[in-house]
Order: C-alpha cells, then sequence, then structure tokens
C-alpha cells in the first residue's frame, strides 16, 4: 500500500487531499493562503483532530509567509485567529496553531520547522498507539484474530499518515489478529461509510458496514470483541469528546461486557480541562442532518439538532490508550497520574 | 389535515401510497395482481407492520378475484403463501393473511370483507392507542407539553391512517402537549428524516430531526421527556422487535431514567413466541447501507451487516401500549395476565 498523506507540507504550500470528494475521487488541494484553508477544515475537506493540528500548525507557516509577524503583527495575528477557531471542539487545533505561532519571533523559517515538527510527531504518535494499543486488546481479550468494531474515520486520513483507533486495527492487521473490522457508518457526514471503509479495503482489511444504530445491538448480539474509538479532547477525568454516536457504543459496550477503548495521542489529553460537562459540543447546523451525502432527504424546511460530537464519561470507557501510555480507567487510574512511557516504533515499519 | 390512507381498496385494486418516493413526491399505485403487491411490500413502497397487514389481506381479496380458490386452489394457495412470506418479522402481515384466508370458503367477497374489516380495525385501533398511550404520558411525566423523542416511521403511513406510536404523539399534540417531537432518521431507509418528519409537517408539530446515534446522548442531556417506540412484534415477555436503533434508544431511555413505551396494537403482539431470541430478524443485505437514500457513498464491494430489526428485551421498556391496555413492564405486569379493556375512541374525533 502506497503510504498516504492527508495533510503535508510542499514547497510554499499546504497540500490535503480532498476527503469531501472520497471514496469516489482522490484529489489533492493545493492551498496558498489562509482563508482557503479555514473554509477546507471549516468543510471538512481535511478532518480528523490530529490532521487538522497539522493543517492549522502549517497554516500559521502559510500566513507568516504572507504577512511577516515582525512587520504586519496585527494580519499575521488576525490569521492566527482564524485558523485558531476554525472548529472548537478538538484541543490540538488550537495547540498546534499555539505552538507554532510561538515560533514566531523566528519568522517563517522557525513557524514552518514547528509545524513540520508537529506533522513528524503525529506520524510517529500513530505508530506508537498502534503498539501500545494492540497489546492491550491482546491483553484484553488473547492473542486471536479479533473483531473489532469502530465509529468516525480515525485513520490515515484523520491522523496525517496512519490512524488512531484504526491504526490500532491496521497494526493487528500486520500482526496477523484482525478476523474483522466493523466501522459504523457514522452520520450525518458519514465518514465511516465512505472514509473508513476506503481506507480499509486500500489496506485489504476484512470488514463489514453496519449502519450506527445496529452497534449496540451488534455488541449485544456478541459481533464483537472490542470497541475502539478516537478523541477530539480527553478531559482531565477520562470523559472524552468524540464523534457523535460513540456515547451510544459505549452504552452498547458497557450492556454487552465488551472493552471500550479510546486511542488518542497526548496531544489530545486536556488536563485544563477537569471533565466533559466543561467541553463545548459543536452543533454543526441542520443541512447535515437533512441531507443524506449530496442529496436531500427531509422535507424543506426541517429543522435538526446536530450534536457533531457527544461526550462519554469516564466510567463507560475501559482505556484510553496514546501514544506514551495506556490508562486504565476501569483500574481507577486518572491521566494525570499514569507516567508518561517511551514513544514505542514498530520493527514492522520498514518492511510494511 | 386532509386524511390520508396507506393502503386502501378500490373498485378492485389495492391502492397504496408509494413510500419510497416521500417526501418529494405522493403518487398512489394501483395494484391488481399479487406478485406486483408483494413486490411493492418487499421494496417497501407499502410498509409498516399494520399497513402490510392491511396490505396482505387486501391481497388475498386479488389473489380469490384472479384465482378463485374452490376452483384453482393451488395457485391461490400460492399467492396466499407469496404475500404471507413477502417480509418475515411482522407477525401482523401473516396473520392478517391468514385470517382474509380463512374466509376462502365464502369466495372472494367474503375475503375482501375480512379485509376490509382488518383494515377498519387498524384504524380503530390507532385512535385507541392514542387515547391509552397519551393517558399513560400524563401519568408518568405530567400534564405538561412534553418533549417526545422517536424511531422510525410510525405514523398513518405505517398504520393504514393513523399511527401507532406516532399516533400518540399526534394525541398528545391534538391535546395541546406536544413541546416538540425528537423524530430520529432510520438509515438505512430513512423512514425518520423522509416519512416521519413529513407526517409531522403535515399535522403541524413541531419538531427537529436527529441522526440515530445522537438519539442516546440528547436523552442523557435531558433533551425528551419520554422515548416512543412501535413494534413490530411483541413476545409473550415483552422483548419487542422494532427498528434496528429501537435497542440503542432503551439502552439510552435507561442510562438517562427516561421512560421507554413500546406502542403497537393487539395484532402485534405474540403469545405464541416466548421472547425475543425466537424471532427472525431481517438481514436486508449490504446495498441499503451502501448506499444513502438515491446515492452510493461506500466504496465499490463494500459489505454490510444489515439487522432491519432488532430486539430490545422486556426490562428495558417501561410498557407496552395497545388499542386494549397498558402493559407496565416496569411493575413485572405481564401480556398473559393484563386483562383487555374497551376499545377507546376519541371524542374528538369529529372535530378534526
Amino acid at each position: 500500500m502506497v503510504p498516504l498523506r492527508s495533510v503535508d507540507w510542499d514547497d510554499g504550500a499546504v497540500v490535503i487531499v480532498d476527503q469531501t470528494l472520497l471514496p469516489n475521487e482522490l484529489r489533492h488541494l493545493r492551498i496558498t493562503n489562509v482563508s482557503h484553508l479555514v473554509g477546507a477544515i471549516k468543510r471538512l475537506a481535511v478532518r480528523g483532530a490530529p490532521s487538522i493540528g497539522v493543517a492549522g500548525a502549517l497554516g500559521v507557516a502559510l500566513a507568516a509567509r504572507t504577512h511577516p509577524p515582525a512587520d504586519q503583527a496585527q494580519a499575521f495575528d488576525d490569521d492566527v485567529h482564524a485558523l485558531r477557531s476554525a472548529r472548537p471542539t478538538a484541543v490540538n487545533l488550537a495547540r498546534a496553531v499555539d505552538r507554532a505561532a510561538g515560533a514566531r519571533g523566528g519568522g517563517y523559517h522557525a513557524i514552518l520547522a514547528e509545524g513540520l515538527a508537529i506533522r513528524d510527531e503525529e506520524i510517529a504518535s500513530c505508530w506508537s498507539m498502534g503498539i501500545y494499543g494492540s497489546e492491550l486488546l491482546i491483553e484484553l481479550t488473547g492473542e486471536r484474530p479479533q473483531r473489532l468494531m469502530t465509529i468516525c474515520n480515525t485513520g490515515g486520513l484523520a491522523a496525517v499518515e496512519r490512524g488512531t483507533a484504526l491504526g490500532v486495527i491496521q497494526t493487528m492487521l500486520e500482526r496477523g489478529l484482525l478476523a474483522e473490522a466493523i466501522p459504523l457508518e457514522t452520520r450525518p457526514l458519514l465518514q465511516g461509510g465512505r472514509l473508513t471503509t476506503w481506507e480499509l479495503a486500500r489496506m485489504g482489511a476484512p470488514f463489514r458496514l453496519i449502519v450506527d444504530s445496529a452497534g449496540p445491538f451488534l455488541l449485544a448480539q456478541g459481533a464483537a470483541d472490542a470497541v475502539l474509538v478516537g478523541a477530539d479532547r480527553v478531559a482531565a477525568n477520562g470523559d472524552t469528546a468524540n464523534k457523535v454516536g460513540s456515547f451510544s457504543l459505549a452504552l452498547g459496550a458497557r450492556n454487552a461486557g465488551v472493552p471500550f477503548i479510546v486511542v488518542a495521542p497526548e496531544s489530545s489529553m486536556d488536563l485544563d480541562t477537569p471533565s466533559g460537562e466543561m467541553i463545548e459540543i459543536e452543533d454543526r447546523g441542520s443541512e447535515e442532518v437533512t441531507r443524506a451525502w449530496r442529496e436531500t432527504i427531509a422535507p424543506l424546511g426541517t429543522k435538526a439538532i446536530n450534536p457533531a460530537f457527544d461526550i462519554t464519561p469516564h466510567e463507560m470507557i475501559t482505556a484510553v490508550v496514546t501514544d506514551r501510555r495506556v490508562i486504565r480507567l476501569d483500574r481507577g487510574e486518572k491521566l494525570s497520574e499514569v507516567p508518561l512511557g517511551p514513544l514505542r516504533t514498530s520493527h514492522r515499519r520498514s518492511a510494511i
């Protein structure tokens, strides 16, 4: 499988895969100004907490190129602000933008170097999560091929080159331990049906797609050995904001006695937010719900409630897997107390 | 609002509203042979347990007209068998077909009279369910405007003229006690997004549409006072087969401490089936999932698991409301023990 990067830097431009066109078309967009990039983030052409973090950081380099911070501080600051607030829920975006902007003293080149470092760190971090996560799965359910349910898209498209939750599934596949992936289609924007299926097919993984509401029932019927989800933000107490539907799956996993595992990099851990109640839930408006992909389905004028995310309470989560550690919430472990371990690299990486 | 019948008999033909065209177009189909009717049932042009029961019974009249049972018993029996097995999950279809076919001794006219009686009984039964259901809601959550969550379409389209679960919501509206309906869109076929929204708009009810996976989370956030669902079949112990996603909502309602109420006519009560484990779950194939309404969304070749129904265990159900009684499962009441009450008629019916 040819590696693919959902977001990268090339010769003065942020290059992204336009995820709104998948699975029908694989098209790259070259973006050279901040307002276009903000638009691309808002319309989810680039999406997934790690990918939008990298896009935001590289966007600061675009801003510095157009408005050198030493000379045009106000214009530069405006760009940084626009990037920072393009999406509200994921902590990665604000954090990556702030980190890149923090290098403003060194000018464009220093900012770009920071953005590229964030990109490389996200890629390395997914390899590490794959190792921590697959070892946890083996510990929890045995070293045998597993059936793994997941929601939304948490693959390379969401996390630059390799995934978070889907990265663990990919690692299981590479280890010969994936019996079947069961992705939820993930309405309203169908990231699971459009993107995760595309990535699973690309990696040669066996899988069957389901509608979101079938997840908890199929778990009760014994269809999966574990549920793996990503996170947009994990609060200090372990409460996790992720794609709407994660909460349902957590209820279903608890009911079925199946592990529910959150996989997200340390950059998504937010110790400054004590609990999920403090996390802003983005309501993305009615149109995403009244449409099914590109077609209107509901009667004209239909209003919707459209929370893009939900909050899964920490007591429903078995463990949080990061690139540096596993926090066993089911054993009462706390994010603030479990020490960071090493960033791990796969010995199999060169063979893929 | 002009009354509308999803299925009726007119001058030698079964007339149905083609529900696959809604909400874009209200078109009636005149069907004069059994194989067309079986096709219409299979492709969900007519759908909803009571409506397909009536369609099946009237289909037996079509069969008797084409193949008089006294002369062409085998051809008549083949038609009856085809009607009976057009859909496997709802008990109404087989029961209504058997009842109409039971009048074969009286020939075509007797069979038609039986089919028309079933139609009229289903209509009367929805009025009665509306009264029993609204009184239960008032008892459970107080006589004040309520926010009611529901799944799939259980309105007049599903139940000939007036609905089961949506009939209760309509009754609450007529009593001035509906603050808001919250329909789930109900993937894969979007009966909630396409049909329930259309019926709610037609009746002038305030409502907001949600994606299925947002239901349990919004319940946890206090968005609704109760959940009302229909049923394709209620087993003797109260386990309920209904549209996939009902189980998720029941988990969500239990988690939120909100009543979860099944509304279905006595014709959906199946005392011959001891529990939900014995109910066949129809898997309707991959294509419904890989498509979102009329557009393909998943990559070519994607396979799906597509249970059309799920089973909600009786211990997650507050009450079953029928046209003749309320069975409080939360108080340990049993279907086999609660006596039938009167079929109730609304004193407000003539005013509507």
